[in-house]
């Protein structure tokens, strides 16, 4: 129906696609499609539709696997993994050996695949540790409980789990908990219920939970061999990258403002810092998983990944002031541009060098090395500050005098409009000088986890 | 271990709370308190460190649940849910009925009990379709299947489990089904794996099926019933009060600020602001969740929801505004006395309209009506940027005149003493001019909301 009804949306089938029409027509002019559209049955326009549509998506869908093949590959890994794991299934010798419960396999697998390395650990290994509490303590819980008659026995386990359930399940309002322990909780909870209450009915408790926890093992086993050795996608590396690049698109855009401010040509990059503003929460969830991985690549088993979050802090508040400064630099007052030019040159300069230390910043990242002349170039962005000043304190004279106005009564009104029009400009001005502030910011977060991460001296060969 | 070796940060404990100390103190001077400590054992020790760390945390989710008794609620909601569900394994003439199925039904309820109405909603509904979908398929592949020979049937049930794992699993990066039925995803994988697979072992697999549906639709009842009629947390009216609230605040931090920046005191509203740029994810999610409630309170159920992600974006434009302009308020140079206390009083009438008109924004959401006033206040707002642009404009002569300078050759150096000296002034008069048209652009938003949702023309009776 929602296809039917949006087929006029659609790209109308041009007539090399048109075959067998209900009604033949026999003379295709070029602007006659849209009558001849209604030619054709309700029937061959749903299929048309229908078609269009489905080619869309599957245009949508390749982009996207063409983008990031490593979602494809994901996609296959998760695939064969649940082959593997259906083996034991099919294969009588493993089937005897692990029995009906070989169902709990098949469902770790699918629960606890995740895209990332460090989201399927946390998973497993939460599945892992909150089957094994859940269940010994509900084991505990059905011995207490199996000492009493029959009335006493019912009263206890399901007043047991009602306050497990209530109590753990408000625990995962703890930030702390939420966090690192969320799905463990659910699982806690899910196990202890289950074999709490399943204890009741089945006398080889202690039995059934022992192959249960095997089966698991082997589903957790399968699922994170699959993850980690083939293609693996590590939240570490993400997110290490993600900071990076959204470093490099901050350098960009800041120059791009700039530019655009003072030639008034529209640059495309200049729109880059929106990423940074908006990729909080896929560096805080990136970060929270990035702590369950096993060292890889250049990265340590307790590489500080919280760190990451500061410099992306660091980096919004940065781009804050370039989203200011963007807004301004399109306002509706318009600079004289006299002045502009005036001041263009400075501004330019303390962009580039801000932009420059940023780029500085993000190669160091990109190598793990500490920077042998960053605290040069922020020394060189200070300086242009310094310049951008004098510029703007030599303003208004230069102004007046390329005018040539001398001091006389007009003197007063020509100041008073200079400080109306020149409002942006200061505004773009001061701004500049408040980002170069940010990027001071950004260089202490960085070089805070060069030291925390141990980055190479600048030069050394990696 | 972690609480023993944390005692040393733990508040040392006072004369008082210590009770029966190892060996004997008995003289007590203060100051003493380091060296007592060592006095205690090391179990003791650790067992004070514990109790104090216990203590901290049992204050903590204390704290939590009486500031939002909600959460304490929840879990027993869950508690509560659980029970219930728990009374189908317990109760025998209910167990003859499900079966041993009914682990499903326990299992339903974890899962998909979620803190929201909409939540749960999304959960109980995706897999509620999911497991139709997914098992209906499943049995289709495995009649196929069972007209084959043996060996035909492995190789058609394991890869169509691996195409359709496959398959769903890269589907779930379209960010549209990522939103809505990214567990039903899940689900579809877990019941078709599931079902395919101990098809082949199991002969009365429809009958199976409609086992595991009714144990599951049973539990989502529960769980949906709980949900709803004991104190229901609705995503919806979260999110509209968050947006109010939201609202509210940047009305305060921005008067905070410009109160902040003319009287030089510390404000502590004025931080507000940092909640409205932090709460894009929380709002995303709760749109997102919101979408599936049906009507509740005043909102029916096509409410505008996504609408309120627009009023949440413009917030948090202007948002980003007074960040730049607290930085720029804290900015070292400052600008002269006589210029701010000229300024100050139409900065002041500025940002009052402003936050004005935003606290008539948020009172006009709170009561769903569209406000009358409003077009006035932005009116208003827009007359006191002019009443600020003409105090800019006379601002120069009458700092000149208190400083009762002619027009001589200092002048000259006075004017450009005052542009530098000005310009972080100039900054936050241009970035109040910049926040009023961004309140203009949250006006547009509620507005638009206004139409959508259909306020009561205002005056009229809730």
């Amino acid at each position: 129906m929602a296809a039917a009804s949006k087929d006029t949306a659609m790209p109308l089938p041009t007539a090399s696609t048109m075959v067998a029409p209900e009604w033949r027509v026999t003379i295709m002019e070029e602007g006659s499609s849209v009558k001849m559209e209604h030619e054709f049955g309700p029937a061959r326009r749903a299929y048309l539709a229908v078609r269009a549509k489905v080619s869309t998506i599957v245009k949508m869908l390749w982009r996207m696997g063409a983008d990031d093949p490593r979602k494809v590959v994901h996609g296959f890994k998760v695939g064969f993994a649940l082959a593997v794991v259906s083996l034991f299934y099919y294969l009588r010798p493993l089937y005897d050996g692990v029995g009906g419960a070989a169902m709990w396999a098949v469902m770790t697998v699918v629960v606890i695949f995740e895209y990332t390395v460090g989201g399927s650990l946390y998973k497993g290994l939460n599945r892992a540790a909150a089957t094994l509490t859940g269940g010994g303590l509900a084991v505990g819980v059905h011995y207490i409980a199996s000492l009493t008659d029959e009335a006493w026995e019912l009263v206890i386990l399901n007043s047991s789990v009602f306050i497990l359930a209530s109590v753990v399940t408000f625990s995962r309002f703890v930030p702390a908990i939420k966090r690192r322990f969320d799905y463990g909780a659910t699982i806690f909870i899910l196990t202890f219920s289950l074999v709490a209450v399943s204890g009741y009915r089945v006398d080889q408790l202690v039995n059934l939970a022992q192959q249960r926890l095997s089966t698991i093992a082997i589903g957790i086993s399968i699922c994170l061999m699959v993850c980690m050795l083939i293609c693996p996608v590590w939240a570490g590396s993400d997110l290490h990258y993600l900071i990076i690049r959204n470093m490099d698109k901050l350098a960009e855009s800041l120059e791009g403002c700039v530019e655009e401010y003072f030639s008034g040509k529209e640059a495309q990059k200049a729109r880059g810092y929106k990423c940074v503003i908006n990729s909080k929460s896929s560096e805080d969830s990136l970060a929270n998983l990035a702590a369950w991985e096993p060292a890889h690549g250049p990265f340590g088993f307790r590489h500080p990944w919280s760190q990451y979050q500061q410099v992306g802090a660091a980096m919004r508040s940065c781009a804050y002031c370039i989203e200011a400064l963007h807004s301004s630099s399109h306002s509706e007052i318009q600079a004289p541009e006299l002045m502009k030019r005036h001041l263009s040159e400075a501004c330019i300069k303390l962009s580039s060098k801000s932009s420059g230390a940023l780029k500085e910043l993000s190669a160091c990242m990109a190598c793990m090395q500490s920077s042998e002349c960053l605290s040069d170039m922020v020394k060189e962005m200070k300086e242009a500050v310094e310049e951008v000043k004098s510029a703007l304190k030599s303003l208004p004279t230069q102004y007046n005098n390329e005018l040539g106005l001398e001091k006389d009564d007009d003197n007063m009104v020509m100041k008073r409009q200079s400080l109306m029009e020149s409002m942006p400009l200061v505004t773009v001005v001061s701004l500049l000088m408040e980002i170069s502030v940010k990027v001071e910011g950004v260089a202490e977060a960085v070089e805070k986890l060069g030291g925390l991460a141990e980055f190479k001296p600048s030069g050394s060969k990696f």
